[in-house]
């Protein structure tokens, strides 16, 4: 599988931007950072609406970082026309995440004609371990 | 195995209320409306923050229903005090929902001294076609 | 979501005994003994193979009972023709299964054009306490 | 998270030979060829039984090799008397795996005092592709 992506982040943050403007309506908060064959890494930059008592990142936000971030991986590889939508997501917590940046490494395990499945691996500043693990499909429609 | 709940839907919101108030930051999301042996009935009422473009209610949405209907399922039944927290949460989203109020239907798998399954069923006002499926896992502190 | 089976018990065991006989290659463990709309029931009967040290069941005999269980119950309601591949299978082990018989009841979720997704309970002779719950989709070709 | 096995290849397939019999009842199938810091890889040599239709490898056999590597992953870091039972496994099929021997690398994401979540990785021959992706979660029981 030799993956070649056509978006690049600015092109892929242009696009989330348009077309999903709901992602920020608390200003910026989803970012990719970068792309590679294969991969793309998003940072997330948490506000009030996202921490939970006892200084910690909420569930929800975890989620939305996983998946947000591996649907972006998919558009990258595929072009922003398409209409993928997630199928199935399954989420690890691993530890409790501080209160500040995020950033989630997606890597492509498979991109089919119809179907695409991305790994999900969410760490904090250090960059070493992981906060939340996820895998996630996506219904990729005929092209 | 036979289970007893210990609160009723009062007790339930009452203690979302207080102890998790940044669910409700927007006004009545989650509200309990239903509790039985082993079992929960959580209804979400979306408001613009939930829905998307297209007329439909976000991912993170759904899976926030599931995590916070599931979660209130094993408290219902070993009571508010305990700290019991997701370890993982595999969705699958089955149809796109309608941008109205959600059902999400919790049934005890297992609560077992450590670890406590829990299954939820979202449906959209006709209670009948499910728009997502999810499982999820919370680990019990030592009580 | 009105489903109807097409196939009844009988056709589904002779199918899978034609198509699938190294599924028998210690006589008959498998054996669909129910099927009603969107929902099927399979008999597993353990051998020598399947057990483990302790008197349980293997965990791999947990997840082939539901694969093949949720497997037939997409096949009961679209033919044997298709060609229906797992793409994704999500088990949760509740209890220690008996050394015994195990039913799997597998109900149809979701069954899509491209995508059925079908939740399959497993439990003992007592029929109660689920001993293993699984999730599972499959990929179904253009028909 | 700084981990360090206590077990290398040979002690773990000492152990599985000894303690597990019936996973070798056909000749040796599973083999530890690597322990790593905080990661294993199991060598799987297939046999008749596990092989299906069209010259593949079953559903159940990948299942199984997911499973016994990454619980072997987690056994050579906190040794053989620890009686960790799978609680959950999540896995997607991404490839038809080729009939031959299949390599799974499992990486452990948590290593908690009750809980560890094992990724496993399983290709075929050519060690690029993968065949099958899967994350299980362990229960440990009190040291």
């Amino acid at each position: 599988m030799k993956l070649t992506p056509i978006m690049d982040p600015e092109a892929l943050n242009r696009f989330l931007e348009a077309d999903f403007p709901q992602l920020h309506t608390d200003g910026k908060v989803f970012d990719v950072i970068a792309v590679r064959a294969g991969a793309i890494t998003m940072r997330l930059e948490p506000n009030e609406r996202h921490l939970r008592p006892g200084g910690t990142i909420s569930g929800p936000t975890l989620f939305a970082l996983a998946d947000v971030g591996a649907w972006c991986a998919v558009l990258a590889h595929i072009g922003p026309v398409a209409l993928a939508v997630t199928t199935n997501l399954n989420i690890n917590f691993l530890r409790k995440p501080e209160p500040g940046p995020l950033f989630c490494d997606c890597r492509i395990l498979k991109l089919g004609k119809r179907l695409a499945v991305v790994e999900a691996s969410i760490s904090g500043e250090d960059r070493t371990d992981l906060v939340a693990h996820a895998t996630a499909t996506y219904s990729i429609p005929p092209r």
